[in-house]
């Protein structure tokens, strides 16, 4: 097998402009690398059997949780466990590294209008 | 459980100095997250039942890998697969996202000068 290929980040979200919908980009240990614009309002939901991380690259978004809200700008990052209720949002364009579980869809277990049956592989 | 916690990764890097010795933030599935500053020659190694994923947040490493060399910049990154020998470096000092199966000896399978026995916790 031959070297593993480079991501850049950059190039890869300036070939998508669409919102909450994310982009596989690579895989881990059986999780997948997703890329993903954020605006405005996500919906409540969990995932049962996987944590979720997310790393702000560019803008800054917002994780409403049962007890509070947390704020994560370019440069940080959050890991959202396995079972824990949560909501994103993003005033403005926000551009974020995801990992989740193989297959996990991005709603967890409460499918909602934000559900996206298929992720593209970029 | 209260809300998890945000990383800030500029402020971990700034809390130490060495190089090749990383630190873990945080984990993800049963992944542990690490940041590490580069700068010179690591060792050839591999790990065997882990992926390993680089992401450059400061500066330009390199991963010579045997069939050549990858270079990865700010804003990019790379899986290494499981049982895949590689040998990462950095001409100037770089700052690193690291992420591993929890335990996993920095230098894979391969103990050599470069090995830590026991990552610290920041």
């Amino acid at each position: 097998m031959g070297a593993p290929s480079v991501i850049n980040l950059g190039e890869k979200f300036g070939s998508f402009a669409d919102h909450w919908n994310p982009r596989i980009v690579g895989g881990y240990n059986g999780n997948e690398l997703r890329l993903a614009k954020l605006q405005g309002d996500f919906t409540w939901h969990s995932h049962a059997d996987t944590d979720e991380l997310f790393l702000v690259v560019k803008g800054e978004i917002g994780i409403e949780f049962r007890d509070g809200v947390r704020r994560i700008g370019a440069g940080e990052m959050i890991v959202v466990p396995r079972g824990t209720e949560h909501r994103p949002f993003a005033e403005q364009e926000a551009e974020v590294l995801l990992i989740d579980r193989e297959g996990e869809p991005n709603t967890g277990v409460a499918p909602s209008h934000m559900t996206r049956e298929k992720l593209e592989t970029l």
